[in-house]
């Protein structure tokens, strides 16, 4: 099996599936008082702690979540309430996940007026300058799902923070999180998203961060976990998963960002030598590779590549199938758009990997000219 | 070891576990078009029909969230928003767990008139003559966490519905699933609340079942997984893990209530001779028993029962030790609250371990006497 899917999801590694397990046996509630509960609760706070330390960021800072869109959900809505009741204008890029995109697109409906800023070669200007006094959030992701492009969150964060220090920043880190080294303060974000089973922890875990003297109202309240911030007991397997996943990766993020580059300018000279577009601006991250075969349908490929058991996205997971409208930020013609592959790797995955994988395509390209003829 | 805590979370059961390890293999992320997203969509599809048969509900009522924290947000912010523009009155029992009583709580900052009703003999006919025209929604849980009386929520939803049909009715029956034989339809709710962690699966799932045509609003925005009402990737591990342990409570309910009807009525008739006071009024469930030890401190007798590997709670996990204000509307003084131990049971515990149990709560009398001394 060819795994190309890995900004959908990763494969859990072995680490965290040894850390789940162990609290499936030590399964007290951390709110319990009793040593059960200790237990349980200091798996948490040691995860959180792994958690702090990747993104240079202190534990008091780290909010565990059940997941990327509700941390993106969290910030943005809580931003909103909290500042949002007398300034009510949002300054996003355009080319958001779904879990930021669709809040911005709620709060437009209730009053808020949204800002859109694509990411072109002066975006960092553009998005600087839409900013202003009536501005109460500024949203924007740090490494594009769809295409893997970086954009200038540093940038915008710091010069918004310096003219504006009210507005609050919001950054979507989730395909950027240990893919490359990510310090809190150098975001200038006072909310960060990340997701766990994005770097092979599991799925239903996530985490906000959020900057000392950043309060933003919680998005669930009950029995006031997370120092209030995030209620609902919390899921101590998962938890200690994502930190088991993110000790082991978060120290050699440098070595495996040279392989996967290695890897995606593999894929990329072989893909130019058969004739097929590259999507992805120069710069993107290497982890997140999209491309085009005109003239073939996404789906058709898809399929057939999964024949030969390669698997790989159309666009992104999270709109199944549907299109999105990123790639036409990105400059990507609607005829191609239907036509493109999402490759994500992973650093287990190997040049020998990508070489089946041209293959497989010029047999796609061969054997789907001729069912049509 | 003696786990009495099983209210506040249960150890995961075999099954679950299996079911959550086999997709930690199978880690395709749902919404991929390819085949292993396939197999994750058709594990959470299977989980959700196992979970919609337990309840008499339809697979399509049935929707997964991180717990029953986050089903009860949805449920009652959900319904203050779409049908609270207009009617602002909220009618709730005076025991719910904080996380639906710190939602009516927030919405009565906000300007909803909320009404609590105590857990007294005349509840239901209390509840229903509190309801009128400017209600917009009815909260009342099926068992209490903290004593395990049952609250009469057929009676009081029947009645609501049949008068005021547009009023929404919400039902947390955490602790009574998969503890008495459950119908969605038989409870009148528009929304039920239920829990993974509750019942041997894991930590971080719960449900929200919401009946056929019932349109509430999502608390979650994004990817627009399970049907735009929950997005985010689904847990599928957790997912599986749910389907699993419900499949496997779900046949013998009765057998089961039966058994620890036995090892509650045990624990009662004991707790009398001794002079422990009890707190679950008659007719509570057996899983759940509140009792008090007069003039000794609960988070006292909570560690010296633990020095002897008996798990129990002082009030409720849910509060970390701190004083709800539940036993006082059961009538509990608050000399007693101060002394209450919750004594939770899970079928697998035993007569045996119920005498141990009294044997430590005389030999704490002794031993903390003569300390004081």
């Amino acid at each position: 099996m060819i795994y190309f899917d890995n900004a959908a999801t990763t494969a859990p590694c072995a680490a965290a599936v040894k850390a789940a397990e162990s609290m499936f046996e030590n399964y007290g509630n951390p709110s319990s008082l009793h040593r059960l509960g200790l237990t349980a609760s200091q798996a948490v706070s040691s995860a959180r702690k792994i958690v702090a330390r990747s993104i240079a960021a202190d534990e008091s800072e780290i909010f565990f979540t059940s997941g990327a869109t509700e941390s993106n959900n969290t910030a943005i809505f809580g931003a909103a309430k909290s500042i949002g009741r007398h300034k009510k204008k949002i300054v996003t890029s355009a080319v958001e996940h779904p879990s930021a995109a669709k809040c911005c697109d709620l709060l437009a409906d209730n009053g808020f007026e949204v800002v859109r800023i694509p990411p072109a070669e002066d975006m960092a200007r553009q998005f600087i300058s839409a900013v202003d006094n009536d501005t109460c959030l500024c949203v924007c992701m740090l490494c594009n799902n769809e295409t893997g492009a970086f954009l200038p969150v540093s940038d915008i964060f710091r010069a918004v923070k310096k003219k504006y220090p009210r507005v609050h920043t919001h950054c979507d880190a989730v395909q950027a999180y240990l893919k490359i080294p990510l310090r809190a303060d150098r975001l200038f974000a006072d909310t960060i998203s990340l997701s766990g089973h994005k770097v092979h922890a599991l799925k239903g875990i996530g985490v906000l961060y959020a900057k000392k003297g950043v309060h933003i109202p919680p998005l669930l309240y009950g029995g006031g976990q997370e120092k209030g911030m995030r209620s609902g007991t919390e899921s101590v397997p998962l938890i200690a998963a994502m930190g088991a996943a993110v000790e082991q990766l978060c120290t050699d993020i440098d070595d495996r960002y040279r392989r996967v580059g290695g890897l995606s300018e593999h894929l990329r000279s072989r893909c130019l030598a058969e004739g097929i577009t590259l999507n992805s601006p120069d710069g993107a991250s290497p982890y997140v590779n999209s491309i085009a075969l005109a003239g073939y349908r996404s789906e058709v490929l898809l399929h057939f590549l999964e024949s030969r058991e390669i698997f790989v996205s159309s666009g992104s997971a999270c709109s199944k199938g549907k299109k999105s409208g990123v790639l036409a930020q990105f400059g990507v013609p609607d005829t191609l758009a239907d036509s493109t592959l999402r490759i994500s790797f992973c650093a287990d995955n190997t040049i020998t990997e990508i070489d089946e994988f041209i293959d497989a395509l010029k047999a796609a390209k061969q054997e789907l000219l001729s069912a049509a003829k």
